[in-house]
């Protein structure tokens, strides 16, 4: 597997620590190199601030350990359920911040109420469904995964590139390791604003339809004009 | 366009991201040379500790770019309008700063409950009207610019230093980029200040109308008396 | 004046910025010298990071300036109402910190809930009464120092650290400027878990008598045996 | 006593202040010696930042002072308590963080909502019954202890490792100083979390059983896969 690539996820993960979204070692980041089918990902229960190339376990994407010494994130079997159901994903970031947890732990979507929102997503926030008490026995991770994948599957990855696990925390996935951490950094500042909004104003409308639609075509798609050319 | 207004431009841009306003590239400041009738501006999509002097853009006031390699920030538009409709304003701040985002996504102008707001102004902080869907289709930018002037136009841009485009954010605007700067930095912690007592008391009455005046007597105007000489 | 006494007044001046009490100039420290009744205070205006020794304006209790070049902060006549009206406080500290500017905003003394207050103070922090128009036309900063006068005379000034003022914020007072910003850490810690307590619980009970009184015996008065000896 | 055990109670008491659970001097660790019958723990007061191994306070289980020139924080009776009612408890944690304190004010256990609290423990967080007047008169501290002890004596504390005194703040135990840190971390965030859920969603229903007993079951026991063997 690239040493880049292994060094982008080594980045990722202590860029979640360094976000403050990541308390002591509740969260991992991971990336996949399509080409070898070879996934690193954090290992479980690791410090950020000890965490070296060394330690990043590479899987193959039946969660075969390639190398690196440790025991893979716990999670690890969400993150190879999303990447063999999407393409698209080039990496999984997986946290537990704080007003993004308010919102799972509350069992409720993040309504769009703003253009911070769409420029992230033109959708809710969603929410995944309850496990049923085997898949929660036999393959909890893996079923996480399952729950994910159904509830993005409608809209795929690219138009929602995150959501919410039920009493749990946020997914978020990107092309790039750097790029979902950007994702969960944007989620939780809408999750934070959200639910403030929400207890300003719990009638708050939605945004405009017209405003959401060109705020998320600014930054999205062929028509994009945010950022450098 | 003067070395030192460049300058100052670069400083108040990388200033929203010391203050926190501005989470990862979703703020921007410019500053206005009258006498040359040209705007610098942050390019779009930069990170803040990226940013040097010469990306700095500089256009003249219908939008051609003079100099800087980069795409200005999307919301030059808007910045334009305002720069075109007062002369006062020297200086325009545009952030996503999380609680003046959180009554911008609540469509409620933020009322003035005390005296840090009259501080900074002697009214509420007022809110944009929506927009149409053909404004939003065709000079989207600009149409929130005209929002804004709209707004403001009846007690102008000196009584009023600021205002939330409804369902996005803040702007502000001051004599330079950094006195922008403290106008959004006090906006937001106004904005928090009155999202906590409004939890915490929702039927709270307005600062007494004497309290108002005269703290804002205090700090602007010419019998002004805070500050040095 | 001593030299050491203005060194005590700059340094919490700064510590008021330092711990995030005062953003912006928001907030003043001032100390007394009894024996030559002198009173050392922030100059208006200055950021805080520019401060030095010789900044510090020194004045006696009519207001007359002794030394310092500048004009001292807008507050001073409500320092000197409260140094006239006690002997026993030898500093001052007027903060905007948040939460208890929220409370100051709605209008609401802050309810003695638990032991963090306790610790502070035995009673309720209490919230002056409104001002005349005619005290806030003819000598506003002044009469803002005889309500909070007024609203602790009964208690005295040691067992009322401190109070808000009504729709502005708070003003602390000790023996020392260091202890002065001790008592504005901990009314804005107390100010915050009063009023997360009270939007959980909008019915909370205040904390039952017998541990408020042990905890402030604990901390304060002839039976104290917190601290070292 | 053994210096490293002195050397780790001094850590996790510096670790508190920099966690930001312990404004000014309110926290205190302290661990045991098991072998020997000794408690290590903070002096009373003394400010973090200039706290020393020779600062640490050393006494028996009785309470009588081996070693360390200070006296020791006034809530070590309540770690006394602890100590010997339980042998599986080697230190014991105290903060007044912001939202555990909220939580005790408002007089209410914190509910299971989520999979953050579930990895701490398997139960809400209980409160401690209110103590006597004739408790608080005699020996207060001491009480505290009692009445912590009797809360979780039923599921013991390796099943509850804290929990909240009513009105006043928390009480976090471990096997090391470190460890109860990590819970009095982790505390502080279920107990944000938790407070934002309920804002949100006041009916909001406890997590799943299975998940909870689940992601009890990864972190805690003999059939624990999350960290390294």
């Amino acid at each position: 597997m690239s040493e880049s690539l292994v060094q982008e996820v080594l980045d990722a993960n202590c860029a979640l620590a360094a976000h403050g979204l990541a308390p002591l070692t509740w969260g991992n980041a991971s990336g996949i190199d399509r080409e070898r089918g070879l996934v690193a990902i954090k290992p479980s229960g690791v410090a950020y601030d000890e965490l070296t190339v060394d330690d990043i376990v590479v899987l193959d994407l039946d969660g075969n350990v390639i190398s690196g010494g440790g025991r893979p994130s716990t999670d690890t079997p969400t993150h190879l359920v999303l990447y063999r159901a999407f393409e698209e994903i080039g990496a999984v970031v997986h946290t537990h911040s704080t007003y993004s947890v308010a919102w799972a732990q509350a069992q409720r979507e993040i309504p769009l109420l703003g253009t911070t929102h769409a420029d992230l997503c033109a959708y809710p926030i969603p929410l995944t469904r309850a496990l049923t008490e085997e898949e929660i026995a036999t393959d909890y991770e893996g079923a996480t995964g399952t729950a994910l994948v159904e509830t993005i599957a409608e809209r795929g990855p690219s138009e929602l590139p995150c959501a919410l696990v039920r009493g749990h925390a946020p997914f978020c996935w990107a092309a790039s390791p750097a790029a979902a951490v950007d994702v969960a950094v944007t989620l939780e500042q809408v999750a934070q604003m959200a639910l403030l909004s929400t207890l300003l104003e719990p009638r708050a409308e939605p945004l405009q339809a017209a405003v959401r639609d060109k705020h998320h075509a600014r930054k999205h798609g062929p028509r994009a004009y945010y950022g450098q050319p």
